[in-house]
């Protein structure tokens, strides 16, 4: 039986109780059919992992019975205590993705496939072509959370509020490499491109139908943009996404430390 | 408005007309609201992508008005004619990529995304720890039939039927290096694992629990294998295959084809 592993905005620390959302609450209780004194795993983002125990478990029994139970102050509620730190926080290199605002579908699959892949920020842009205009920060921080718990990192990428390409790249610190998936134009391979990087760096992927031409011409104008190329196929967005970061990271990111 | 894409398992020559199957008529007449004399783009894995008009395209107007459509004789049809090549065929390097039987989204994501990605043939192998003990071939042809229309590819990924893994590489050609993605265990950087191959090649990623610890001995006892890490983080089986045949092909594949 595996052990739970929790995301918890609380401080954690030898003794002290901390209370499970209601949402994990139930998954422990009412999914993974666990009980008090079962072991879980905690980490913040801040104190690094730690062993602890379910205390108090208890079940909202009326919800399956009633049509809203949001309304019912009797939630679902865990209280886990922790014991014994087993990873001391680390602090991932600074990898960013920032990708044009794209479908409910997609923008999902990046939130949980680029938590699993080490970004540490994900900026969605709004392009020319861009299909939406906006992203529910709130789904894809809970999708991010959901991955992080799962793939054993010690933090959770930030997702930022989606915001114009051009106003991010007018605040960009210049110090940072944004490499930018160009499609259809003459771009050095991304195993060139990245060679000698290394952490902080950037990728950026653009919309479905790519960027409007004077939009990529301003792009490359920026002394810290680099094209690089993802190869000879047209990728979709989300998979340009996954497959640029786990190129980069396997190039010049966190993936080299074997 | 973009010119369809379709695969057509048929000769494609100048002036010889060619029938859609019934999934492509309706996508062209009743979805994209093609008619007679607009262009689209054909390929068949053999002779090339061309340029083609579209000749003939008629409707099943009853399809709606009955419940199953599939008894009835008439169906969508459209007939195809060839003008002028477009691309002459490639044949692209070989990639391999040895997958463990997975849940159905698994899979599905893995046929759309590895094709993208430039993989030549998917073998689902069954281990251990396998979850599934089948893959729908036909299911996931289709979906890598679609994926490669859209990524512009000339040529479809072979799927092979699920194949016990011992029997697979029982039969293995050992010219063609295998990589197997090993989680918690000591493995080089994919990186340094790629470092000096060129295709072919294959990869090979395990079922959710991870293969069993006499299974990857037996693995890592073939002389054409070698393990790889992909990073530091516990990546989903599907996130796995896609980001390690992105980070193959971009430091050995051909994407290193700027």
């Amino acid at each position: 039986m595996s052990i739970p592993r929790l995301f918890l905005d609380a401080p954690l620390a030898a003794g002290q109780p901390v209370p499970a959302t209601p949402g994990q609450a139930h998954h422990l209780g009412g999914v993974l059919r666990r009980t008090a004194g079962d072991p879980v795993l905690l980490f913040n983002g801040r104190d690094g992992e730690w062993a602890a125990r379910i205390e108090g478990l208890h079940k909202d029994r009326h919800k399956d019975s009633r049509k809203d139970s949001r309304k019912d102050s009797r939630k679902d509620g865990a209280v886990l205590v922790p014991e014994r730190r087993t990873r001391a926080q680390d602090s991932p290199p600074a990898v960013t993705l920032l990708v044009a605002a794209l479908k409910r579908d997609a923008m999902d699959l990046i939130a949980e496939k680029a938590t699993e892949l080490g970004a540490t920020l994900i900026q969605p842009v709004l392009t020319r072509r861009s299909i939406a205009d906006r992203v529910n920060e709130a789904r894809l921080g809970s999708i991010a959370r959901a991955a992080a718990e799962q793939c054993e990192r010690l933090t959770v990428p930030q997702i930022a509020p989606a915001a114009a390409l051009h106003a991010v790249l007018d605040a960009w610190d210049p110090a940072v490499p944004l490499l930018v998936a160009a499609e259809r134009r003459a771009a050095p391979p991304i195993a060139q491109a990245a060679a000698l990087l290394c952490p902080p760096f950037a990728l950026l992927i653009g919309p479905e139908g790519g960027f409007e031409r004077a939009e990529l011409d301003d792009l490359l104008r920026r002394p810290f943009v680099s094209p690089a190329s993802l190869g000879p196929r047209i990728l979709r967005a989300e998979t340009a996404a996954l497959a640029g970061l786990a190129a980069l990271q396997a190039i010049a990111g966190d993936w080299r430390n074997g």
